[in-house]
């Protein structure tokens, strides 16, 4: 079993909550672990079961041009991470660092599969009462996308999906403003006639920001500047709703018993629902697998990410978007 | 003081959520009222004090193509409430149903503001903690936009923001993929250029999804596909948030209890937070006061939907637009 390649240096937090994670990993799963970053870093995990280190010199950093840095910074952990992939030394890169970095990394070093146009980000949306969350791509990878791109976004998606969570025949909507074909703008409209003549996939026409949680659609497609907008109003939405609901139980007499007993259980939801736990993006169409964090995780959501790239390591999903992308 | 022309016919509970409305206006407040249906919903208000009513024998219907419905059905309510505000027997015109019926009418019967090349839904998004809502526009009456329009935009919603919460300078921004200046998608990019050079308002760059209910920005400016993928976002995320919170709150022994006590004070932040009760967005452009509710508006939001009506059509919000656009 390969290992998984995880970037030491990227996130917030890191190296220490990477580190930090990691050790969880080694002693609570048997996942073997190629973790890349300075000796300083390395020297965090090195001796851990299952631990293989790397080291790199260089660090790009969270706020840095990712195309620039990743082309002048060859002996950073995020390039030697995206390496150990293309060489078959790891199974999948993890990365809680600069999203840009990441993708570009990919990108130049594993290349994109055959007929590929773009590589898109494809994010887990939970969904309460569902087991399996929603797909929602492009949520940040292509600010500007054409009718084409959407289709294949489509096509990847609906395999991820279908891969995954074992979801039959997963139901493909475009993101639009209104249920009704010929409703949205220009790129949704053109969209939607091209994903009607798609035999790849089970399209069931547009859908709505109301959808997305809703479990009547298991694939959402959009292009990267309307998902990642989705996505930070979820986030900002579900911080907003949280706030207000404590302060809606705390200025009573009972207050403190209240939320004695809520808390415990409102918690994990809130986790469960913010953004921050989506962790483990999944940058589609490169040849090669490359999970993406969000930068401010913690231990657990490294850990969480970690099993996650293994399980997706797994699937032989990169040979199913070669497969089903050969005819493109 | 001039009434407000409320459609009787418009919205999911119409006639009869409506006139319930009006019945609590006109007991509750001095607002006169031209209320306008078919003689069937005028007999449910007709002898209200301060409503007066107007028979249309016609009805746009909730799903029917908008610009088509309102140029064919002459004798409509809608296009009757429209023209009542043109002829300057109304102040103003508010509309539970069809939206686009709403904007076309409008724009039909009233005309757009010299030289505003496109009207916009504003609309207001609360924010737990603060006393103003964030002004979200366009939130969806043009799905594809230019970087001119989205100025005119900012503009009209700094004009709405500062009368009508009497917030000095209110702070501009275009929503956007990252903060730093140069991200986002090529609208947004040239966009960002024309307002850092714009005097007429306080433009403090681009702010993400995540800043809409969080309070450091009071006008978010975007395209009318993106602003109502934003707004739907929300509400599809405040219900599974809501959906969510009850499940945590059930599956214990001591549910019973803590339901009791929680959920008469969850339950005015969930409509305050739902989007059916963002109610009386603002139809800004447009050469006369529209303002319109969310289809599924109770009596409740309809009464609340009055009474802002009211407040904003004493705020010489049209005049002011004029003046601001006059150089445009």
């Amino acid at each position: 079993m390969k290992p998984i390649a995880v970037d030491l240096m990227g996130g917030d937090h890191a190296p220490a909550a990477i580190a930090e994670g990691l050790e969880r990993v080694s002693k609570e799963s048997h996942i073997p672990i190629l973790a890349v970053g300075t000796s300083e870093a390395v020297s965090m995990v090195d001796g851990l079961d299952n631990v293989t280190v790397l080291e790199a010199a260089e660090v790009v950093e969270m706020d840095e041009d990712a195309a620039y840095a990743v082309r002048r910074k060859k002996d950073s952990s995020i390039v030697r991470c995206a390496e150990a992939v293309r060489d078959g030394r790891a199974s999948a890169l993890f990365s809680a660092g600069n999203t840009g970095a990441a993708m570009a990394s990919s990108l130049f070093k594993m290349g994109r599969i055959s007929k590929v146009s773009r590589p898109a980000i494809a994010t887990t949306i939970p969904r309460p009462g569902h087991f399996a969350p929603t797909i929602l791509l492009d949520s940040g990878a292509n600010a500007d996308c054409t009718p084409e791109w959407l289709v294949q976004f489509a096509v990847m998606g609906s395999i991820y999906s279908g891969l995954r969570f074992q979801i039959e025949n997963p139901r493909v909507a475009v993101l639009s403003i209104g249920e009704e074909a010929g409703k949205g703008n220009s790129l949704v409209k053109e969209t939607y006639e091209l994903l009607s003549k798609e035999g790849r996939i089970n399209f069931i026409g547009n859908c709505e920001g109301r959808d997305i949680m809703a479990g009547d659609v298991d694939v959402v497609v959009t292009d990267g500047f309307t998902g990642n907008v989705v996505l930070k109003t979820l986030e900002g939405g579900m911080r907003a709703f949280a706030k207000a609901a404590l302060g809606a139980l705390s200025p009573t007499d009972d207050a403190d018993d209240l939320l004695t007993k809520a808390m415990p259980r409102l918690t994990p939801l809130i986790t469960e629902l913010s953004a921050d736990t989506y962790g483990g993006a999944a940058l589609l169409g490169v040849d090669g697998l490359c999970l993406i964090g969000h930068g401010s995780s913690g231990a657990e959501a490294i850990f969480n990410a970690i099993v996650e790239a293994d399980k997706i390591a797994q699937l032989g999903l990169i040979e199913a978007i070669r497969t089903a992308l050969s005819g493109s």
